[in-house]
Protein backbone atom coordinates (compact mmCIF):
# COMPACT_ATOMS: atom_id res chain seq x y z
CA UNK A 1 0.00 0.00 0.00
CA UNK A 2 3.17 2.37 0.77
CA UNK A 3 4.38 4.27 -2.35
CA UNK A 4 7.88 5.11 -2.11
CA UNK A 5 7.75 9.04 -2.77
CA UNK A 6 11.99 9.55 -4.56
CA UNK A 7 12.00 13.09 -4.31
CA UNK A 8 13.64 14.09 -7.70
CA UNK A 9 16.79 16.15 -7.50
CA UNK A 10 15.18 18.81 -8.97
CA UNK A 11 13.07 19.33 -5.88
CA UNK A 12 16.07 21.49 -4.99
CA UNK A 13 14.92 24.45 -6.93
CA UNK A 14 11.98 24.09 -5.39
CA UNK A 15 13.36 24.20 -2.29
CA UNK A 16 15.77 27.56 -3.44
CA UNK A 17 12.21 29.41 -4.71
CA UNK A 18 11.08 28.96 -0.94
CA UNK A 19 14.25 30.73 0.27
CA UNK A 20 13.69 33.24 -2.09
CA UNK A 21 10.12 33.96 -0.72
CA UNK A 22 12.13 34.89 2.46
CA UNK A 23 13.56 37.39 0.69
CA UNK A 24 10.13 38.81 -1.11
CA UNK A 25 8.65 39.11 2.76
CA UNK A 26 11.70 40.62 4.09
CA UNK A 27 11.25 43.30 1.53
CA UNK A 28 7.67 43.78 2.11
CA UNK A 29 8.72 44.24 5.37
CA UNK A 30 11.21 46.53 5.57
CA UNK A 31 9.08 48.99 3.24
CA UNK A 32 6.96 49.37 6.36
CA UNK A 33 9.38 49.77 8.63
CA UNK A 34 10.45 52.38 6.55
CA UNK A 35 7.04 53.56 6.10
CA UNK A 36 6.51 53.51 9.81
CA UNK A 37 9.50 56.02 9.83
CA UNK A 38 8.56 58.39 7.37
CA UNK A 39 4.57 58.52 8.12
CA UNK A 40 5.20 58.82 12.27
CA UNK A 41 3.17 55.52 12.63
CA UNK A 42 4.43 54.43 16.02
CA UNK A 43 4.03 50.82 17.22
CA UNK A 44 2.04 48.69 17.69
CA UNK A 45 -0.33 50.77 15.77
CA UNK A 46 -1.17 48.59 12.42
CA UNK A 47 -3.30 50.46 9.82
CA UNK A 48 -4.03 54.45 10.50
CA UNK A 49 -7.31 55.64 11.24
CA UNK A 50 -7.12 58.44 8.71
CA UNK A 51 -7.85 57.16 5.60
CA UNK A 52 -6.55 60.00 3.51
CA UNK A 53 -3.15 61.33 2.75
CA UNK A 54 -0.26 59.90 4.48
CA UNK A 55 -2.52 57.67 6.47
CA UNK A 56 -4.01 55.86 3.32
CA UNK A 57 -0.10 55.35 1.78
CA UNK A 58 0.86 54.14 4.97
CA UNK A 59 -2.44 51.69 4.78
CA UNK A 60 -1.61 50.79 0.97
CA UNK A 61 1.96 49.68 2.26
CA UNK A 62 0.83 47.48 5.32
CA UNK A 63 -1.89 46.24 3.16
CA UNK A 64 0.48 45.00 0.04
CA UNK A 65 2.37 43.07 3.24
CA UNK A 66 -0.30 41.96 5.28
CA UNK A 67 -2.36 40.43 1.49
CA UNK A 68 0.84 38.71 0.84
CA UNK A 69 1.20 36.99 4.25
CA UNK A 70 -2.46 35.93 4.27
CA UNK A 71 -1.93 33.96 1.24
CA UNK A 72 1.60 32.55 1.69
CA UNK A 73 1.14 29.70 3.47
CA UNK A 74 -1.08 28.07 1.35
CA UNK A 75 1.02 28.93 -1.75
CA UNK A 76 3.77 27.37 -0.06
CA UNK A 77 1.92 24.16 0.62
CA UNK A 78 1.29 24.49 -3.09
CA UNK A 79 4.53 24.86 -4.45
CA UNK A 80 5.64 21.80 -2.21
CA UNK A 81 3.56 19.16 -2.91
CA UNK A 82 3.23 20.27 -6.89
CA UNK A 83 6.71 20.88 -6.80
CA UNK A 84 6.97 16.89 -5.68
CA UNK A 85 5.86 16.17 -8.83
CA UNK A 86 6.82 18.61 -10.77
CA UNK A 87 9.86 20.57 -9.68
CA UNK A 88 11.07 22.49 -12.89
CA UNK A 89 7.65 23.14 -13.67
CA UNK A 90 6.61 24.39 -10.05
CA UNK A 91 9.93 26.32 -9.15
CA UNK A 92 8.94 28.16 -12.42
CA UNK A 93 5.78 29.39 -11.04
CA UNK A 94 7.17 29.93 -7.42
CA UNK A 95 9.35 32.53 -9.25
CA UNK A 96 6.00 33.99 -11.56
CA UNK A 97 4.48 34.31 -7.93
CA UNK A 98 7.19 35.94 -6.46
CA UNK A 99 7.32 38.60 -9.19
CA UNK A 100 3.64 38.96 -9.09
CA UNK A 101 3.57 39.72 -5.72
CA UNK A 102 6.28 42.20 -6.37
CA UNK A 103 4.13 43.92 -9.25
CA UNK A 104 1.20 43.76 -6.64
CA UNK A 105 2.98 45.41 -3.52
CA UNK A 106 4.46 48.51 -6.29
CA UNK A 107 1.26 48.84 -7.69
CA UNK A 108 -0.31 49.60 -3.83
CA UNK A 109 2.94 51.76 -2.85
CA UNK A 110 1.23 54.01 -5.85
CA UNK A 111 -1.24 55.06 -2.83
CA UNK A 112 -4.17 53.91 -5.25
CA UNK A 113 -5.68 50.38 -4.15
CA UNK A 114 -6.70 49.34 -7.77
CA UNK A 115 -3.00 49.61 -8.99
CA UNK A 116 -2.78 46.24 -7.26
CA UNK A 117 -4.07 44.47 -9.58
CA UNK A 118 -1.73 44.61 -11.75
CA UNK A 119 0.18 41.76 -9.82
CA UNK A 120 -2.89 39.20 -11.15
CA UNK A 121 -1.00 37.32 -13.03
CA UNK A 122 0.35 35.77 -10.13
CA UNK A 123 -2.85 33.63 -10.06
CA UNK A 124 -1.95 32.37 -13.15
CA UNK A 125 1.68 30.22 -11.10
CA UNK A 126 -0.78 29.57 -8.34
CA UNK A 127 -3.44 27.43 -10.95
CA UNK A 128 -0.71 25.40 -11.79
CA UNK A 129 0.73 24.77 -8.52
CA UNK A 130 -2.85 23.52 -7.27
CA UNK A 131 -3.05 21.20 -10.44
CA UNK A 132 0.26 19.83 -10.20
CA UNK A 133 -0.89 19.55 -6.28
CA UNK A 134 -3.71 17.45 -7.48
CA UNK A 135 -1.85 15.65 -10.01
CA UNK A 136 0.61 14.45 -6.89
CA UNK A 137 -2.56 13.75 -4.76
CA UNK A 138 -4.11 11.16 -7.88
CA UNK A 139 -0.29 10.09 -8.39
CA UNK A 140 0.23 9.00 -4.84
CA UNK A 141 -3.29 7.31 -4.61
CA UNK A 142 -2.51 5.32 -7.83
CA UNK A 143 -5.55 7.23 -10.08
CA UNK A 144 -3.13 8.59 -12.30
CA UNK B 1 19.89 6.15 12.08
CA UNK B 2 18.02 7.23 9.10
CA UNK B 3 14.51 5.92 8.67
CA UNK B 4 12.92 5.43 5.36
CA UNK B 5 9.56 7.38 5.70
CA UNK B 6 7.59 5.15 3.25
CA UNK B 7 4.61 7.45 2.18
CA UNK B 8 1.33 5.45 2.26
CA UNK B 9 -0.91 5.50 -0.47
CA UNK B 10 -3.12 7.30 1.51
CA UNK B 11 -1.35 9.93 2.17
CA UNK B 12 -3.15 11.56 -1.20
CA UNK B 13 -6.30 11.81 0.32
CA UNK B 14 -4.48 14.41 2.81
CA UNK B 15 -3.05 16.12 -0.18
CA UNK B 16 -6.48 16.49 -1.65
CA UNK B 17 -7.95 17.42 1.87
CA UNK B 18 -5.03 20.59 1.63
CA UNK B 19 -6.34 21.62 -1.97
CA UNK B 20 -9.83 21.49 0.03
CA UNK B 21 -8.92 23.93 2.28
CA UNK B 22 -7.69 26.17 -0.62
CA UNK B 23 -10.96 26.63 -1.85
CA UNK B 24 -12.08 27.42 1.52
CA UNK B 25 -10.22 30.42 1.74
CA UNK B 26 -11.32 31.05 -1.09
CA UNK B 27 -14.99 30.88 0.04
CA UNK B 28 -13.85 33.10 2.89
CA UNK B 29 -12.32 35.85 1.12
CA UNK B 30 -14.99 36.22 -1.55
CA UNK B 31 -17.28 36.46 1.52
CA UNK B 32 -15.15 39.80 2.64
CA UNK B 33 -14.81 40.71 -1.06
CA UNK B 34 -18.58 40.93 -1.45
CA UNK B 35 -19.27 42.28 1.90
CA UNK B 36 -16.85 45.33 1.18
CA UNK B 37 -19.56 46.47 -1.93
CA UNK B 38 -22.65 45.83 -0.04
CA UNK B 39 -20.73 48.14 2.72
CA UNK B 40 -18.65 50.03 0.56
CA UNK B 41 -15.68 49.74 2.68
CA UNK B 42 -13.01 50.90 0.31
CA UNK B 43 -9.16 48.89 0.07
CA UNK B 44 -7.05 49.24 1.85
CA UNK B 45 -9.15 49.41 5.05
CA UNK B 46 -9.15 46.43 6.93
CA UNK B 47 -11.60 46.77 9.81
CA UNK B 48 -14.57 49.64 10.04
CA UNK B 49 -13.83 52.00 12.65
CA UNK B 50 -17.81 52.28 12.93
CA UNK B 51 -18.41 49.13 15.62
CA UNK B 52 -22.33 48.60 15.56
CA UNK B 53 -24.50 48.34 12.48
CA UNK B 54 -22.96 47.22 8.52
CA UNK B 55 -20.00 48.47 10.43
CA UNK B 56 -19.95 46.02 13.13
CA UNK B 57 -21.33 43.13 10.25
CA UNK B 58 -18.22 43.91 7.68
CA UNK B 59 -15.71 43.49 10.80
CA UNK B 60 -17.78 40.28 11.43
CA UNK B 61 -17.09 38.78 8.08
CA UNK B 62 -13.38 39.41 7.87
CA UNK B 63 -12.78 38.45 11.11
CA UNK B 64 -14.43 35.47 9.87
CA UNK B 65 -11.24 34.84 7.28
CA UNK B 66 -8.79 36.58 9.15
CA UNK B 67 -9.25 34.27 12.06
CA UNK B 68 -9.26 31.03 9.77
CA UNK B 69 -5.78 32.23 8.49
CA UNK B 70 -4.12 32.87 11.80
CA UNK B 71 -5.11 29.01 12.92
CA UNK B 72 -4.43 27.82 8.90
CA UNK B 73 -0.16 27.38 8.76
CA UNK B 74 -0.21 25.63 12.28
CA UNK B 75 -3.36 23.26 10.69
CA UNK B 76 -1.77 22.65 7.67
CA UNK B 77 1.27 21.42 9.17
CA UNK B 78 -0.44 18.95 11.46
CA UNK B 79 -2.42 17.56 8.89
CA UNK B 80 0.41 17.18 7.21
CA UNK B 81 2.88 15.60 9.71
CA UNK B 82 -0.34 13.61 11.34
CA UNK B 83 -1.32 12.39 8.02
CA UNK B 84 2.00 10.65 7.25
CA UNK B 85 1.48 8.45 10.37
CA UNK B 86 -2.26 7.84 9.91
CA UNK B 87 -3.67 9.33 6.29
CA UNK B 88 -7.33 8.15 6.15
CA UNK B 89 -7.79 9.89 9.97
CA UNK B 90 -6.16 12.62 9.57
CA UNK B 91 -7.78 13.52 6.15
CA UNK B 92 -11.25 12.83 8.29
CA UNK B 93 -10.08 15.73 10.86
CA UNK B 94 -8.79 17.95 7.89
CA UNK B 95 -12.57 17.92 6.41
CA UNK B 96 -14.45 18.01 9.73
CA UNK B 97 -11.80 21.31 10.46
CA UNK B 98 -12.88 22.81 7.38
CA UNK B 99 -16.46 21.89 7.91
CA UNK B 100 -15.92 23.92 11.44
CA UNK B 101 -14.90 26.80 9.79
CA UNK B 102 -17.75 26.72 7.65
CA UNK B 103 -20.03 26.60 10.66
CA UNK B 104 -17.85 29.24 12.57
CA UNK B 105 -18.00 31.49 9.65
CA UNK B 106 -21.95 31.09 8.95
CA UNK B 107 -22.04 32.00 13.04
CA UNK B 108 -19.85 34.81 12.96
CA UNK B 109 -21.70 36.50 9.65
CA UNK B 110 -25.14 36.28 11.82
CA UNK B 111 -22.86 40.01 13.16
CA UNK B 112 -23.58 37.97 16.98
CA UNK B 113 -19.82 37.28 17.30
CA UNK B 114 -20.79 34.44 20.09
CA UNK B 115 -22.37 32.70 17.41
CA UNK B 116 -18.85 31.85 16.20
CA UNK B 117 -18.72 29.34 18.69
CA UNK B 118 -20.62 26.93 17.21
CA UNK B 119 -17.57 25.38 14.94
CA UNK B 120 -15.67 24.77 18.10
CA UNK B 121 -16.03 21.55 17.29
CA UNK B 122 -13.39 21.98 14.81
CA UNK B 123 -10.69 21.55 17.60
CA UNK B 124 -11.57 17.79 18.46
CA UNK B 125 -10.41 17.65 15.16
CA UNK B 126 -7.26 19.57 15.64
CA UNK B 127 -6.60 17.69 18.59
CA UNK B 128 -6.61 14.12 16.89
CA UNK B 129 -4.17 15.80 14.35
CA UNK B 130 -1.95 16.86 17.02
CA UNK B 131 -2.32 13.13 19.13
CA UNK B 132 -1.57 11.52 15.40
CA UNK B 133 1.75 13.81 14.68
CA UNK B 134 3.10 13.43 17.78
CA UNK B 135 3.22 9.64 17.58
CA UNK B 136 4.63 10.53 13.64
CA UNK B 137 7.38 12.44 15.46
CA UNK B 138 7.94 9.11 18.09
CA UNK B 139 7.87 6.37 15.78
CA UNK B 140 10.65 7.84 13.78
CA UNK B 141 12.63 8.67 17.16
CA UNK B 142 11.90 4.76 17.59
CA UNK B 143 10.20 5.55 20.68
CA UNK B 144 7.22 4.02 19.93
CA UNK C 1 17.66 12.13 -11.17
CA UNK C 2 15.86 11.25 -8.43
CA UNK C 3 17.47 11.11 -4.93
CA UNK C 4 16.10 9.10 -1.91
CA UNK C 5 15.85 11.67 1.08
CA UNK C 6 16.12 9.41 4.10
CA UNK C 7 14.23 11.16 6.83
CA UNK C 8 17.39 10.95 9.55
CA UNK C 9 15.48 9.73 12.79
CA UNK C 10 16.44 12.68 14.66
CA UNK C 11 13.64 14.53 11.95
CA UNK C 12 11.32 13.10 15.37
CA UNK C 13 12.73 16.25 17.27
CA UNK C 14 11.69 18.72 14.76
CA UNK C 15 8.37 17.47 14.54
CA UNK C 16 8.18 17.78 18.53
CA UNK C 17 9.54 21.34 17.95
CA UNK C 18 6.29 22.33 15.82
CA UNK C 19 4.31 20.88 17.97
CA UNK C 20 5.96 23.06 20.97
CA UNK C 21 5.10 25.75 18.45
CA UNK C 22 1.18 24.69 18.58
CA UNK C 23 1.99 26.07 22.37
CA UNK C 24 3.82 28.77 22.18
CA UNK C 25 0.93 30.08 19.60
CA UNK C 26 -1.91 28.64 22.31
CA UNK C 27 -0.64 30.96 25.12
CA UNK C 28 -0.11 33.45 23.16
CA UNK C 29 -3.48 33.60 21.99
CA UNK C 30 -4.62 32.85 25.49
CA UNK C 31 -3.18 36.30 26.27
CA UNK C 32 -5.03 38.36 23.74
CA UNK C 33 -8.48 36.53 25.55
CA UNK C 34 -7.51 37.05 28.82
CA UNK C 35 -6.98 40.90 27.43
CA UNK C 36 -9.82 41.00 26.08
CA UNK C 37 -12.03 40.38 29.22
CA UNK C 38 -9.45 42.59 31.23
CA UNK C 39 -9.59 45.62 28.83
CA UNK C 40 -13.56 45.05 28.03
CA UNK C 41 -12.31 45.14 24.53
CA UNK C 42 -15.54 43.07 22.22
CA UNK C 43 -14.74 40.82 19.52
CA UNK C 44 -14.41 41.54 16.35
CA UNK C 45 -12.46 44.51 17.34
CA UNK C 46 -8.63 43.43 16.80
CA UNK C 47 -6.95 46.81 17.82
CA UNK C 48 -8.26 49.90 20.15
CA UNK C 49 -8.67 52.67 18.80
CA UNK C 50 -7.38 54.19 22.27
CA UNK C 51 -4.04 54.62 21.36
CA UNK C 52 -2.67 55.10 24.90
CA UNK C 53 -3.10 53.70 28.50
CA UNK C 54 -5.69 50.37 28.36
CA UNK C 55 -5.98 50.37 24.39
CA UNK C 56 -2.08 50.60 24.02
CA UNK C 57 -1.29 47.82 26.35
CA UNK C 58 -4.35 45.74 24.49
CA UNK C 59 -2.77 46.77 21.21
CA UNK C 60 0.88 45.48 22.28
CA UNK C 61 -0.74 42.25 23.53
CA UNK C 62 -2.60 41.35 20.38
CA UNK C 63 0.43 43.05 18.46
CA UNK C 64 2.67 40.22 20.13
CA UNK C 65 0.51 37.23 19.18
CA UNK C 66 0.00 38.49 15.36
CA UNK C 67 3.32 39.42 14.74
CA UNK C 68 4.89 35.92 15.50
CA UNK C 69 1.59 34.75 13.10
CA UNK C 70 2.95 36.72 10.59
CA UNK C 71 6.43 35.13 10.92
CA UNK C 72 5.44 31.85 11.57
CA UNK C 73 5.02 29.87 7.85
CA UNK C 74 8.03 30.99 6.80
CA UNK C 75 9.79 29.75 10.19
CA UNK C 76 8.02 26.72 9.52
CA UNK C 77 9.14 25.71 6.05
CA UNK C 78 12.57 26.57 7.00
CA UNK C 79 12.70 24.37 10.42
CA UNK C 80 11.33 21.62 8.33
CA UNK C 81 14.03 22.07 4.88
CA UNK C 82 16.82 22.73 7.28
CA UNK C 83 15.62 20.18 9.85
CA UNK C 84 15.70 17.52 7.18
CA UNK C 85 19.36 18.70 6.61
CA UNK C 86 20.25 18.69 10.01
CA UNK C 87 17.42 17.71 12.00
CA UNK C 88 19.36 18.00 15.50
CA UNK C 89 20.85 21.84 14.93
CA UNK C 90 17.63 22.98 13.38
CA UNK C 91 15.37 21.71 16.41
CA UNK C 92 17.54 23.50 18.48
CA UNK C 93 16.75 26.60 16.11
CA UNK C 94 13.75 25.98 16.40
CA UNK C 95 13.71 26.18 20.43
CA UNK C 96 15.57 29.27 20.31
CA UNK C 97 13.28 31.03 17.96
CA UNK C 98 10.49 29.38 20.26
CA UNK C 99 12.43 31.39 23.50
CA UNK C 100 12.61 33.80 21.56
CA UNK C 101 8.94 34.80 20.35
CA UNK C 102 8.32 34.19 24.33
CA UNK C 103 10.85 37.38 25.32
CA UNK C 104 9.91 39.02 21.99
CA UNK C 105 6.04 38.35 23.72
CA UNK C 106 7.47 39.55 27.62
CA UNK C 107 8.64 42.83 26.16
CA UNK C 108 5.57 43.80 24.38
CA UNK C 109 3.60 43.12 27.23
CA UNK C 110 5.43 45.95 28.99
CA UNK C 111 3.14 48.55 26.75
CA UNK C 112 6.42 50.07 25.89
CA UNK C 113 7.20 49.22 22.01
CA UNK C 114 10.39 49.20 22.00
CA UNK C 115 11.17 46.29 24.80
CA UNK C 116 9.89 43.75 22.12
CA UNK C 117 13.38 43.98 20.57
CA UNK C 118 14.69 41.63 23.79
CA UNK C 119 13.51 38.47 21.13
CA UNK C 120 15.41 39.87 18.59
CA UNK C 121 18.45 36.73 19.05
CA UNK C 122 15.62 34.46 17.69
CA UNK C 123 16.88 35.62 14.21
CA UNK C 124 20.09 33.66 14.98
CA UNK C 125 18.18 30.51 14.86
CA UNK C 126 16.11 31.56 11.78
CA UNK C 127 19.36 32.49 9.89
CA UNK C 128 20.96 29.28 10.81
CA UNK C 129 18.16 27.63 9.97
CA UNK C 130 17.79 29.56 6.31
CA UNK C 131 21.42 28.17 6.11
CA UNK C 132 20.50 24.74 6.77
CA UNK C 133 17.55 24.81 3.99
CA UNK C 134 20.10 26.29 1.46
CA UNK C 135 22.06 23.96 2.24
CA UNK C 136 19.83 20.79 2.00
CA UNK C 137 18.47 22.25 -1.43
CA UNK C 138 22.13 22.23 -2.81
CA UNK C 139 22.92 18.85 -1.17
CA UNK C 140 19.77 17.52 -3.28
CA UNK C 141 20.54 19.19 -6.49
CA UNK C 142 24.00 17.46 -5.96
CA UNK C 143 25.92 20.72 -5.90
CA UNK C 144 27.52 19.71 -2.25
Amino acid sequence: MGVSVEIHSDFGYVVLVIVATWVLLNWLGLQVVKARRKYEVQYPLMYCTDTFGDGQMFNCIQRAHQNTLEVYPVTLVLLIFGGLEFPKVSALCGVVWIISRVVYAQGYYTGDPAKRTRGVFGYAGLLVLLINTIIFALDILDFV
